[in-house]
């Protein structure tokens, strides 16, 4: 029952988002010895005006 | 103080998510014993290629 | 495929729990016409040291 | 390495994130002795149709 | 940046949350083609009676 | 009503979350332009055991 939640930055496509999505599960499946089935995985996309790092937000970093 | 998040998929209706907050802040007010004035209720909508059971996006799922 | 979770407190008892559990997630199904069997709550305990309100932790609150 | 989510309505201005970013990453490292490079701030806007207290969603309270 | 939390429940070794920080790190790094450098991965642990399916506390399911 | 989670290592005395408590929220407080009294903080400590950069776990960082 692993609950996976990815946060990141708006931008990706559908097959990244497809590929992420199979690979992370079958790496928390495999590590954590339980089937795949009980792994779900969120994405959270997020604006770039809605992430900053040292105080400065996504957008106004040049 | 409960603060309730509710993660699921898009495509309820208002009258849907306006049902869920009243009864989910019942049910929390009810069994915990508070009030439910101290109950917040957030709604967190998905689209389906964000979200992935058994490593397959929701968008893909036949 | 709810996922609810409900940040508290700490000090409910395991019986509060089950009766929240059993509550939230019957309805969440019935407002949002889901199957029982697809919601799953997590619940989220806090020490007093580890929440505020208005600035003020509530270990340090009268 | 704070990671800091912040979850508000929506309706606050790109000046306005500027600035919260800026000063919540000042206050957690002075406050906790790390270096501002190392604090990242995430903001997730909610609608008023996501957001309920009291059992009352935001869009409905007059 | 991607940020990843993983909720499960209480139990696995450190070995396992070793391999499963190293394997999630690397999936998400290649399929959505960021340096593992970026990637952080939060574990967040549960006890059995803080988790519940269709409406029933994981301690209490036989 | 915005609600403020800081994910951080376990460590901080008391006395740094009450100060990060009360800093954080009159950032917000100013910056977003709304009552303190409408700010909530919620701390989350992490085990060096469940906390990875670069797919290393902090524990095992030398």
């Amino acid at each position: 029952m692993p609950i996976v939640t990815v946060e990141m930055l708006k931008g990706r496509t559908l097959e990244q988002k497809r590929q992420m999505a199979k690979e992370v599960t079958e790496a928390v499946s495999r590590s954590v010895n339980c089937p795949k089935e009980s792994v779900k995985v969120i994405i959270n996309e997020m604006d770039t005006e809605n992430f900053a790092e040292a105080g400065v937000l996504r957008c106004d970093k040049k």
